[in-house]
């Protein structure tokens, strides 16, 4: 008998999506520590849509032209910018019901990435229940694109991205197949506990500890604040979750 | 006080090397299912040498001039030549004090990418225990660069890398910094009791249960079977632990 159900895996970094991306309709793009996560806290306080652009240059353009544009690189806000992936930087409520353009290091990147997959949906711990229930009655094959860290595997993106596997594959209606969801899904579940404890070795979480962001990163792995979808349609992000 | 520990690391693909090579003196080559492992099987059986080659041309150039050469690609023997990368195959008598060219999918391509490190070893879980306790002394810093699976990750090598990684911060003369090493040895910790329970739900294991392989797939997932340390010199790997 054929085997029906649809496939969920895991890309670990934006320069192997190139092997996977032809397989799949809905790609879930995942940057926790913070570009997704920012995005999410952005919805979730009523911004109406955010423009995410790959380099400082087009941000600075549309800065230019009145929008309000955020820019991060290596942890910290670009020179020229109010504002950068903090999600806290996402509630203010000047914020509320404008359109924002965001430029980051890894996140904003991976999105661009994917941007001509038949959709491509922002994926973090804050939305994680409610993506995952989203994702389920989809009936799409979906790949979760991590965003790494300047191009390299990153355990808090694969984290995420194994909560949904495990998610997904508990309904019976997905399947996985790549070694990399296999791993992804193991380490979820030695993680689930205790996020913060676990990801205390990973690389990046120190990295922006030395930029005194641990306001940022227990805001990040602390799962389920929202229920937003941001979907990418035409270059924007929007919440179609209302 | 500055962290004098040398550094041990794990690149999960070919692809990803270039972000790590620059760092690391010592590259080791890890293909368990089963370039590496044949190369491992081979010395132990007292092979004089192997040329690991890209290309099917490369090792058919060699054959013509009366070479012993062999030829795998998607886990098959390719036509036109007698073997491929089962370790099996490396056990004949009459490969004894001889010298062996090969290409595979994976495993050697991996051996060439590396070839300009200062010193590229080959491991396996088949010498592992010799390998580290090798590794141990060298006093550099060493990255395990996994083959992967057509560029893709792959669990059995990431598990054999995992493990190297635990010996060698063991010994309390290494770090780890990259999310990748901390995952490996996450997911070797958990694999380490069963390594055959483990990879069952590997696609790479199934992809060659489909071929009939188990027997090849056993071999390659018990560990410390030989002492050989084989290293690349001059486009040629030869056993140094004699």
């Amino acid at each position: 008998m054929m085997d029906t159900r649809k496939h969920i895996e895991v890309c670990f970094t934006p320069g192997e999506y190139e092997y996977f991306k032809d397989e799949f309709e809905i790609v879930v793009v995942i940057d926790v520590l913070r570009a997704t996560s920012a995005i999410c806290a952005g919805f979730a306080n009523g911004i109406k849509s955010i423009i995410p652009v790959s380099t400082i240059e087009e941000a600075m353009e549309y800065k230019a032209k009145g929008y309000l544009a955020g820019a991060e690189r290596k942890g910290q806000i670009v020179e020229g910018f109010d504002f950068g992936n903090s999600p806290y930087s996402y509630m203010r409520d000047d914020f509320k019901g404008k359109e924002v353009v965001l430029t980051t290091t890894n996140g904003t990147k991976a999105l661009n990435i994917a941007k001509d997959a038949e959709t491509v949906v922002v994926g973090s711990l804050l939305n994680l229940d409610a993506l995952c229930k989203w994702l389920e009655v989809q009936d799409k094959n979906i790949l979760c694109l991590c965003s790494g860290w300047q191009d390299k595997f990153n355990l808090e993106d694969t984290i995420c991205a194994g909560a949904i596997c495990e998610y997904l594959l508990s309904t019976g209606k997905f399947q996985s197949d790549e070694d990399s969801s296999i791993a992804a899904k193991y380490l979820f579940l030695s993680a689930k506990d205790n996020y913060f404890g676990y990801l205390k070795s990973s690389s990046h979480r120190r990295r922006l500890k030395n930029l005194n962001l641990n306001e940022d990163i227990k805001y990040c792995l602390t799962p389920n604040q929202t229920d937003v979808i941001p979907v990418l349609r035409d270059g924007k992000l929007t919440d179609i979750s209302k």
